[in-house]
């Protein structure tokens, strides 16, 4: 029988994740049954959400269970079809797992539009972070000319596409990333009218304030902590908050503190609102639609961070909670076969 | 010349004001010019918001001047008018002064209907805290038959009609104060289904969620810190908080700390919205008219609490802060001389 390496969760992270909490296993490869085909992993996504599916408490998406191979968005390659919608040679997305092959029910996956870009673009810019920047921008953000919009991770795989789509709404944006060439990224090449270091810069707030002279009208919050503390106090009137992630804020052990802003909501009569993109379900079509036609016409780009190798996938994934990665982290596992 | 009293702000309170705040002085009753009227006090209204009046500091609400007599809602008689709209011994209010007498422009004030109401509710359930329960309820909590609406300082002018509201509109109502003579009020008078005793509740986290067993689907927050830490622990999804107050922090010297929780928003997908009843200006009247209706059908109850004389204003006014009032906090001023 074929064999397959999958990672499994090891051990639960305390604080920030190590590679002590990560396995690397060989098992057989799976075979599909009826209404199931066998995926080979091509580019396998790492997100900032799947800290929390390694903390074993209560959170919007399920723990993950010590010896359990973990999950991920995958793009892969049917290599066998017991279903009658996809035959060997298929391109897929789909929710699978950090593997090198799995068996998956074909209601489950998605089909590949080669067309509308590159077969890794399906988990990133027209993928869950392209869907997530779209409507939560979209939706919550609502900006309009002469808003300011403001983003934090701005480089990253959501934050990169929330700028471009703000400046597309005729917006000013603003946002923040932890290193100077981000910076360049977001300002030289994507057009931002200001962006931070955050790392480097000693008074945040300062910096913040001094960015945003006519205030903040929106702001998608993908980090939390210091950043959103300075970014409130500059939030302006009937402002919007858009809370898509806190990724300062995951690896805490003890429950993290910061000053109480809940005043400033008052003030400006602003609205803070969480969400999720898996409530946009219904509405992911149009959002790849607008997104792939945005790339086409050279409106939106984006950057993927490629690792080599399967056996990387840890370190890919350690990554992100140091900033590393500009634009979307993957981890490229496999070769198309057909 | 006739001569009258006012209150004035003799210095800026560091942390809890006290008497050393407040000047009582002698002055010129001022007399009216043309389209003013003389207004004499019979109730004056103490609120929670006027504490940040006190303060140098950018807010919603301009800052009063160290040595001007202080605002305030007020209900009173006209006692000379230089004003076609007004006569002597109408009833009216407005935002005047922490004043015995006071000279209005007649633009400015709203003649007091006594068929809707004891004219001391004016500044009460049918003045400004009834329009601020009424809009901020409907406009953010939005309650139906089945949600559970949570309420900090339901014993307060604002609070004890925000519980009521929900309650006409099918929702289990839950609340906290600070007294056990509150408590009863709430769960024997007004048929809250639960009230929780925050002063005297060793576990508040878990007297909160004991009370609310199916989550809160929507929060009136008036007061802020370890009580609205407690209430978002147990936001259902899509819940819904108006940010009305923050009492407990407007004393503080420091900036106030507390845990980040804006990961909650995400896992609930919950908004929270601040709101001033100043933007409900053009609804002003619908809610008067539905909470006159409420009154007259025996739907919605209300206190008011009286200090009797001018002078003892100070005194009213610090007893917010010890959560001393049931109900609306009042200042009986003047007797009608018509």
């Amino acid at each position: 029988m074929a064999a397959t390496r999958q990672w499994q969760l090891a051990s639960r992270p305390v604080g920030e994740p190590t590679h002590d909490n990560f396995e690397l296993v060989t098992v057989d490869r799976p075979e599909p049954g009826p209404g199931e085909v066998l995926v080979k992993t091509l580019y396998q996504s790492v997100d900032p959400y799947m800290r929390g599916r390694m903390r074993d408490a209560e959170s919007y998406a399920e723990p993950w269970d010590v010896g359990d191979p973990m999950k991920a968005s995958v793009v892969g390659e049917v290599l066998e079809s017991e279903a009658e919608t996809f035959e060997p040679g298929d391109i897929v997305t789909g929710d699978l797992l950090w593997a090198e092959h799995a068996v998956a029910d074909a209601d489950e996956l998605q089909r590949v539009d080669p067309d509308l870009g590159p077969i890794s673009t399906a988990v990133g810019v027209l993928g869950m972070p392209g869907v997530t920047a779209y409507w939560g921008l979209r939706d919550i953000c609502d900006p309009a000319p002469g808003d300011t919009v403001f983003v934090s991770a701005a480089a990253g795989a959501v934050g990169s596409v929330v700028g471009q789509l703000a400046q597309l709404s005729g917006a000013r944006v603003v946002g923040t990333a932890g290193s100077d060439a981000k910076v360049e990224w977001l300002t030289e090449d994507l057009g931002f009218d200001a962006a931070i270091n955050y790392k480097t810069e000693d008074d945040l707030y300062g910096a913040v304030a001094e960015a945003c002279p006519n205030g903040i009208d929106a702001y998608f919050d993908n980090v939390g902590g210091e950043i959103t503390d300075a970014v409130w106090m500059q939030l302006n009137e009937f402002s919007r908050v858009a809370v898509c992630g806190q990724i300062a804020l995951y690896n805490e052990t003890e429950v993290p503190m910061g000053p109480r802003k809940l005043t400033t909501l008052i003030e400006t009569r602003a609205t803070v609102e969480g969400f999720l993109v898996s409530d946009y379900q219904n509405r992911w079509g149009d959002a790849l639609r607008r997104l792939s036609q945005f790339i086409q016409q050279g409106d939106l780009e984006y950057r993927e961070n490629v690792v080599e190798g399967f056996e990387n996938a840890p370190d890919a994934f350690l990554g992100l909670f140091e900033g590393e990665n500009i634009g979307k982290q993957l981890v490229k596992v496999g070769e198309r076969e057909h």
